[in-house]
This record gives C-alpha cells, structure tokens and sequence, in this order.
C-alpha cells in the first residue's frame, strides 16, 4: 500500500535535508512544501510577517493534492511544518490511512542557532518563538531528535517505520494464537497481546512468540497501552476474545489508547444485533469497527479460515490486505473471504453458517443411529460414509469418518463419549432470527432443539425406563440413507441462504449470495462439495429450489427419505432433521395447504379474518361462524 | 372493599357537622380529628399559637392507626384539617387503597364569619390566614362548596362517590367491547374509553353505550383527561389497545392525569419482555401496572375469559375483584383467573398459553390433511372429529368442527378460505423464548414454522409444478389417527409447561404451574379435557411425564403415531407437529443418543472438550483427533 511520509517541525529542525535524503533513501519521490506558497504568503513571511490560518488553507490543501496525486503511482515524502493539528487534518484529507508523519523535534536554543547560520532563507528567525507557541506536537508520529547527524537522523526514522507494526492482535486463545502464527507466516509484522492473570494466564504472549519461530519479528505485550502504541496508525487491531460482556469490557480498555482513524476488528462469534450497536458506538468516537466472522475452528484459522468481514465498504481496503492474505484460498486460488455489507452483517452471515453447521452435524449423528440401528459398528459406519465421499464429500463428514474410527484402548472412543452436545450461542440465535425475520427454519430449530433434549440427561435415563422405547433394527438400502442425508442437506441449505436473503433485505446489506457460497467452499467447518455447486445456481437466484439442477437433485433423492424416515418412525429413531426436511418440502411444495383451517379457527375465535380462493382482489371476510 | 373518607378543609369549614351528617348517612362510625391531639398540641393552639409539622405527626399517625383499625371491621368517617399533602401522605399511609379524600372549600370572610359566630371553639380565628396560606389544595378530591346547607352539601358528597366510576376501560377494538359489557352486567360502574379519529373512529365509545342496555350506568369518553378524573382513586384502568408502540404512547397520554398508586392494566397481548420495562419504568412514577394475559376471544371476553394477572402481588387486591368477576368459573365455580407472579409473568404465561394454541391449532390442521387423503369430505371429517369429543374434547376441536360443517352457497365454506395463516407475534416469542431459555419447543417452532411456510403461496405454487408432490391415499385407520393427535397433543402440552416452568426458575416468579392449568379450564382458547387432566398432575411435578396415568396413555398411543407418521411420509403429506412429537420422544426417551457424534465433531473442530461414559466425575476431556 502506498503511504505519504509528512516530514513536520518547526522551521530550522532540517525538515527539507531529512526529507530529501529519507526520500533517497526509499527510492521514492521528494516534495517540500515550501515550493507550493502562492506568491502572497511568500512575500509575507519575507516582511517578517507570521501568516495566519487563511493564508495557510489553500496551501494546505493543494499539498493534500500533491499527495493525493503521487498515492496514484507511489509513496513519496512530503515535508510541511504542520504545526497545529487543525493542518494536518487538512493534509490527511482523504487519504488518512495512507498517512505516515514524522516529527523532529529539538531545543529553541539549538535550533535558533541553526537558523541564524543558514543563508538566503526567506524566513526571519524573529518567528521562531512563534512556532513554538504554535506547535502543537503531533501524537502517533515518529519522533526524531534533530540533534543527531542527518545519516542518523534518517537511520532512526527507518528504524522506526520498520520496528511499528502493520497488525495487532489482541487476544491468545485457541483462535488468537493460530490467527496470530497465519499472520506471521505470511509475513506481516504483527503485535500479539495476552492479559495478565496471576496464576492462570502469565507470560502467555511472550511464551507463545518465543515457541514458534515464524513470531520471531512479532511482539509480545501484556500491556495495553505498550501494545497500541506499537502499532503503525491507523492502526488495525484484531480482537479474539469471548463474545458478549467481555468484548465490550475491552473495547473500553483499549479506547483511552486509540486514535480517530483506527480500526477494530471483532473476530469472535458476537451476536450481530450487539455488532451493530458496537459500530455506532466506537463510529461516535471516530473509530472503525469491523464484525468479521471467522469459521474453521484451530487448524483453519492456523491454515486459512473462511472469513466474512461486515463494517463500513471504504474502510475495508485497509484490513482486506491482511484478512485475504490469511485466509483460505477456494478452488480458483482466491481468498475465502469477501466483504460482506455493512456493520453486522459479517456477524449475521457466520451465524448462519453455525446454523447450518449445527443441522449438517446433527444430519450425521441421525445418520450414525440409523446406520448403527442396521447393525453397524462405527467402523463399518466409516467405511459406509468413506464411501459417500464421491457424492457427499463435506469436511464434517471427513472428521466424522475420523471420529468413528478413533479408538482408545482397542475399543472405539465414540461409545465413550457422553452423549450431551454443547453449545455456544450461534445456533440459539440463528433459530430467533429466524422466528425474527418471518423464515421457516424448522431443521435449525430441530438441531438447536435437539441439543438442548440431549441436555436432559438424568430425565432421558428416566424416560427410558418408563417408555421402553424400541429402536428396532431398521431394514434399509445404504443408498436411501445416502439419499435422504443428501435430500436433507439440501433443504438445510435452501434455509439457510433463505434467512441471510431475507437479513440482507430486512437491513439493506447488498449482499452476494453467491459470493458468501464461494467463500464457505473452503477453510470453514460447512465447505462442501455441494456448497461449490451452489456458487452458480445462487448467481441465478436467491432461491436454490427454483435451479433446475437442485430440483433434479431434489426428485431423484426424495422416495428414499420419504422411505427411510418411514422406516425410522416404525423402528422408533429419533431423526427430527431428516423428519423436518421432508415435512418442509411437503409443505413448500404444496400449493393447496391446510393452512386454511387455521386462518379459518382464527377468523372464528379472533375475528382475524381470511382471504377467498374465489376473489383475487385479496380482500379479506369475515364469518360469523 | 372497606374505605376511610377523610373529610378535609380549613377551620371553621364545617367538617365536623358534615362528617357526623354524612357518617350517619352511611351508617358507619365518625371520628373527629380533633379528639385525638395530645394535651401539649391543645394547650398551644388555645394560646393562639399555631402548630408545627413536628406537632403534628405523632397525631396524624395517630388518625392514620385510627383508621387502619377501622377498616379492619367497616368503613368510617374521619375529619382532620390535613392541609397539607405531606399530612395527607401519613394519613394514608399504606392504606391508600382504601382511602377516599372530601375537601370542603369556601371563601376567607365566609369561613371567618362563621368561627367568629362559634362560642368554645378553641381556636382562634387569627389563625385562619396562615390556614389559607398553607392550604394545598387536594387533587382526587371530591370538592364542595360549604356555603350549601349541610344536608345538602351531604347528599352532594354521597352523589359525587356514586358518581365515579370504579374501573376504566380505555380502548374500545374487539376485545375491549366485549370486556366492557362483561363489567358492566357484572355491576360494576365503568367508564369507558375510546380516540376520536375523524372519518375512522367517531363516537365509538358514545354510541357503544347507546347501543347496549347493560351500559347505560357506564360513563362513555373520548377526552383522556375526562376520562381519568371520572374513576374512583386510587384509578383502576385496564387498557384494551394493541400491542407495542400504542400502549407506550397510551401510557404516555395518560400518565399527566394519573396519581400516585393508580394502576394501570395492560390487557393486550404485550411482549412480557416490554411489560418488564414498562412495569419498572411506571414504578419509579408511582404506578403499579400490570401485565394480564387475556384468552377467549371476542366471545370469551363477553362471557368470561381466562385471565392471567402478573405484577406487584399486594397491589392485586385491588384489582382482584374486577377481573375474578368478569372471569369464566372451572367445573368448581372457581375463577379462572389467578395471580400468576411478579411483572411479566402474566404476559409470558399467555404467550406460551398462545404457543400451545399454535401447536393445537397445526395438529388439527394435519389432521385434516390426513382425513381428507383419506378421502373424507369436511362433513365427513366434521363426523369424525364430533366421535373424538369423548376423548379429546376441547374448545379448538369444536370450533373445527363447526367450521368444516359451514357452508357458503351450498359449498363447504373451508374450501373458499385462501391456505395463508397470520400471525400476530405470540407463536414468534414463544419460539424465540424456548431457544432462550433452553427448551426443545419442538412442536411450536414447527407450527409456526408451517405459518410462515403458508404464506410463501407464489413460491408453493411454483415449487407444486417442479416437485410434483403425490399426496398419495394414505390408509389409516381412525383409530390411529385420533391416537396420533392425542400423542402430539401431550408432547406439545410437556413441551409448553416445561417452558412456563423453566421461565418461572429463571425469573423467579414462583409459580403454581396446576393453578395456570386451572384457569386454563375454561374461558380460553386451549380449554379442553386434557388440560383439566393435568390439574392433579401438576400438583406433583412440574414434568408430566414422570406422571403414571400420562406414561400409561403415551405408551398406549405411541404405536399408533409411529404408523401415521410413517404411512404420512410414504404418502408425501406435511405433518411436521405430529412428526416432531413422535422424534421429540424418541430422542427423549433414549437413554444413549447420537449426540456423542456432535460433541466429538464439537472437540475435533473446536477443541470443545467432551465427557466420559468411563468418567463419573464429569471431567472434561480434549482428543487430539
């Protein structure tokens, strides 16, 4: 990316040789303010005469132009006293995030010296002690002590430029810390920072750099304001940290050190509504907040993780360089990561993916006790799914084939796994945004739900006394099963980019399906073989059950699901997903649905009246049943 | 309801002949002020001295204890100067429900003529001025003018208290009608309330009092102000308006002419979420408002309703006798009206009361949907449901009953009705709440699921033309089809008890979940004979699954849902309430489920951690997989 380098000072601390030579130096192009004084200001300051703000306006901005132009073909140096904040506001016009300054600074006495020795220079030294009054010393420059030989001078401003980081990090969790070595490796100079907790969390950020060799130019901090400061501005500093009270408890920990300009990123799994309050509150303090949602778990956000940043469209060009760089690349080498919309929306879009993570992981649990129930030991199980690859490679099958096959002291360690399944928070809020925004998301609420039954330990071994359920052994073909789980996929994904349509219109995201498809092909725990397949078909529609294609699909596959939940009913299996896709399609596909009997139990008791298939103006009746 | 009137006014105001003339016109005990001062208070006032605050408070608290004895047997009248608002504040205190406030008003030379007439008054009339100068005058007051004739002034008085109106209703929609005329034909004296908007709602509550004889003692407005100071304080004011927006600004409007320990009722289907908000904001104004939930439809409101009350528990007295009267009575004669808990526990035990209705409402909706693919006509169906009242008898199921009898031009009138089915925001929240709270609401997320699947008609009726859905004759005996609903029916009822009970833990509101069964007997739309089964259930375990009678009726229907079930997916019928519950109870019911898979697959990707069939102690275990 290029930058502009302002060179500030007071008149006499060297500006024009520090820049001239720093500009050698880099090998990029030199401007010196001065050069750019109309005539009038020149002739003022000749007569002794300090100018005033006016005078300077235009000046001001027509080097804002001069750098704006050079940003189009390269870096370059710009010298320019710029004493007062208020100027360089103007200078960083537009182009703030391309700004580098540097100030020298140095003693009146010495300084004064200096310039009563120089010849032919316009200025009056008499307006020294007004500069000084003037200045207001820039914060988050680089400063350099005019003192030192120019050579040094120079040295030291590289030095420093080098030494501040591009990136911070700011969090050393499971995710933080794979992020952290990604960024390493790709070669960004990054800062990491790890609280300080006596006894449970010491030394984290310095002991996790000195353990991988690629961190060896990053730096380590426990310390806040150390780790801001280390950063080059506008800084960009990602958070990984527990979503909920904790990211907002240091957002206010690191405001006191930041800058207008700066830019935050929240890369945990936040709930998009809080994301979108966050970014009207930090945007109030003219910082940048980004809600980027991260899927791959450890290994992908170490070897490239699907990445979904949502926050403000112009900003984006200054954390896409690092977010695209680390993440996984699809099949065409291109980043799995795109910019989302604006603020929440990266949020929403992860979310949703947890969500139809959560119905795809319980797709394979229904399939797992389907194919145990036929008599399968988890082995067998494995090579069952191994061989669904062709038609049905998805990374969650992958692991699962993993996890069967996994044993522990020659028995298999999956029937030593307690059977009560977690969850943290994006599924629950996948299942109310649908409820929210009106979207049928009966197999996310089904896998959300079934999870929570799953909790019901104690009352289940209970329950299971007194109901005796049977589970008998189900006679099915293999290749139903595969059917009905690729059926059920499908519906899954249908409602899925149903409710990311449906956000996107409810909060005017502008968003690509096809492009979100693109990026969850890879790096993220849903990437799939049928995920590719949708790249195209959701270039056509939102709705992937209007594509030919999937309708095909949709046809072949459902005599087997309709077959094998039968069969789960009689044998006394709990499938709700594999139950619910079928129910939805039933009723999706059904253009004459008992729907009336409740609109009409509703106009009988409420008086909430109902459309007539016999009047297409929509008007609605009333009867008095 | 017992009540102290304190009859208040400067000296010489006549207050103690009118307190004696108006008591024994009310045949209940007088009490004067003035006999209760202590010696000390006397002997300064004969000096022609005035009294103090601190004089005065042992002696109002005095009067204050006076009558709260009293109430302990009757009303009674008490006189007492209370000038003040402060005096009058210890007068009532922690009786001001029951206290009703007479202030006798007149002009100084009249009032001074007449103290100067009295012989063995023992104060002296120079005081008089600093009387009026301290003088706040009171609001809620009944006021009259001293310069009638006592016996007059008398009849005045007693006209003014039957003139108020006991309770308010503001909002005169569907519900708010039906409401009114219940009070009214219970006795009470209301007064009635409705907006004025030109061309849309003109004399709506004018000529709804016209119009019916039960309310020609009902005080009809339109003017808010008018409205209030005709009700009895402290005001009882039930609002009938709809949810949301309206009721805030509703509450707005009125709040300037409200007093201190008014309440305020939200009768309307309110988010219990904002009747939390608006029950603490009120509060800190010194209104108690109440969240009530009311069920029965235009009809039941008439008639009697069943109602559910959440708020402040000591302020319930004062509204319990208006809402228990207008209530339906259970088999007992009982209200089905109780205090449900504290601030929004009424509003959510209506939501899930809605939540239920949702999921009855669905399974007879698939109900239909088999019968009819069974080949029935809705006469033919309507014969069928009118064989199940002895089994499963409830208020939905007649209604369906009687609209699939109704004909339209010798049509049946079920045919004509357009398959859309609205939702007002119930079933929404109550899904949204059982993800919340951590509950499988398996079967109302379904149900409302299918609502909102029902209104996608464009897209069904295109998907009909891809998909090509059979709807094949499914054969079924009845039998199996009755039993199947009963299953769902008892699935769907654990599953919304379990949701008020676990909202009860997280809010604790001490509920008496057999009691909310009770007054769900009769009045509102889930009335049925299941309900009242679960009386006596509930009265042992919040979980009526753990109950024998229960277990032995799920075991019976169990074989049967699982035929339906299956016999429905081989026919390519939408059945997913009847599907969720024959799943719910599988995954229940199962000792050892499939959801060892997903928290592996938890572990692999996520380093979620798991626990140990192996392990009692419940420790967490991470596989490097």
């Amino acid at each position: 990316m290029n930058s502009v380098i302002y060179i500030t000072g007071v008149s006499g601390s060297g500006k024009s040789t520090i820049g001239k030579l720093l500009s050698e130096n880099l090998k990029i192009p030199f401007f010196d303010g001065d050069d750019f004084h109309p005539q009038s200001n020149i002739d003022k300051m000749k007569s002794g005469l300090p100018l005033n703000d006016k005078d300077r306006q235009g000046w001001l901005l027509k080097l804002n132009d001069v750098a704006k132009a050079q940003l189009q073909k390269s870096s370059c140096v710009i010298v320019c006293s710029a004493l007062k904040q208020a100027y360089r506001e103007i200078l960083k016009k537009d182009i703030e995030y391309h700004v580098k300054w540097v100030h020298l600074t140095g003693g009146f006495n010495l300084i004064f010296k200096r310039l009563n020795e120089r010849e032919h220079h316009f200025m009056s030294s008499d307006l020294l002690q007004s500069q000084f009054d003037t200045l207001e010393p820039p914060k988050d420059a680089i400063q350099v002590d005019v003192s030192l030989k120019p050579s040094e001078i120079v040295k030291n401003i590289v030095e420093q430029m080098e030494e501040k980081s591009e990136f911070g990090l700011f969090g050393l969790g499971v995710m933080g810390k794979s992020l952290s070595r990604n960024l390493a490796q790709k070669g960004f100079r990054i800062s990491i920072f790890n609280r300080e907790v006596k006894g449970k969390e010491e030394h984290v950020a310095i002991d996790f750099k000195n353990k991988h060799k690629e961190l060896e130019n990053a730096h380590a901090f426990s310390n806040i304001e150390k780790f801001v400061n280390s950063l080059q501005t506008p800084r960009k500093i990602m958070l990984m940290v527990n979503a909920g009270k904790i990211t907002d408890m240091v957002i206010e920990d690191l405001l006191p050190y930041l800058s207008a300009g700066d830019v935050l990123i929240d890369g945990g799994n936040s709930n998009y509504i809080k994301t979108k309050e966050r970014y009207d509150y930090l945007k109030s303090k003219g910082i940048h907040f980004f809600g980027v949602g991260v899927s791959g778990g450890e290994e992908g956000a170490l070897k490239g993780p699907s990445i979904m940043p949502g926050g403000d469209k112009n900003t984006y060009n200054l954390v896409k360089p690092y977010l695209e760089s680390i993440a996984a690349k699809d099949v065409n080498n291109l980043p799995c990561c795109t910019y989302i919309g604006e603020e929440g929306s990266g949020h929403f879009v992860k979310m949703v993916h947890n969500g139809i993570e959560y119905v795809e992981m319980q797709l394979l649990a229904e399939v797992f006790t389907i194919l145990k129930t036929m008599g399968n030991n988890p082995d067998e199980i494995a090579d069952i799914l191994e061989s669904w690859k062709p038609k049905a490679q998805s990374y969650l099958l992958s692991i699962t084939i993993d996890i069967l096959r996994k044993k522990d002291r020659n028995e298999w360690l999956i029937h030593k796994i307690v059977d009560k399944a977690g969850n943290k928070g994006t599924g629950n809020w996948t299942t109310i945004a649908t409820a929210q925004l009106g979207v049928p998301g009966t197999l996310i609420a089904s896998a959300l739900f079934a999870r929570y039954t799953s909790f019901y330990k104690d009352e289940r071994i209970q329950a299971s006394k007194h109901f005796e359920i049977t589970s008998l052994p189900v006679n099915l073909e293999i290749k139903d099963v595969l059917n009905a789980y690729q059926f059920a996929r499908i519906i899954n994904h249908f409602q899925g980019i149903r409710l990311v349509s449906e956000a996107g219109k409810a909060y005017n995201w502008q968003l690509n399906l096809s492009e979100i498809a693109r990026i969850w092909t890879n790096g993220c725990i849903i990437k799939s073989d049928l995920m590719a397949e949708l790249i195209p078909v959701l270039k056509e529609d939102d709705n992937i059950l209007k594509h030919q294609v999937i309708i095909n699909q949709v046809k072949l596959l459902k005599p087997s699901i309709n077959k094998v939940v039968a069969k789960c009913m009689l044998s006394e299996l709990a499938i709700p997903c594999l139950s619910d896709a079928v129910n939805f399609l039933n009723n999706y596909a059904n253009s004459r649905s008992s729907a009336n009997i409740i609109q009409a139990q509703r106009d009988y008791f409420g008086a909430h009246t109902y459309q007539r298939t016999d009047d297409a103006t929509g008007k609605f009746y009333h009867t008095n049943w």
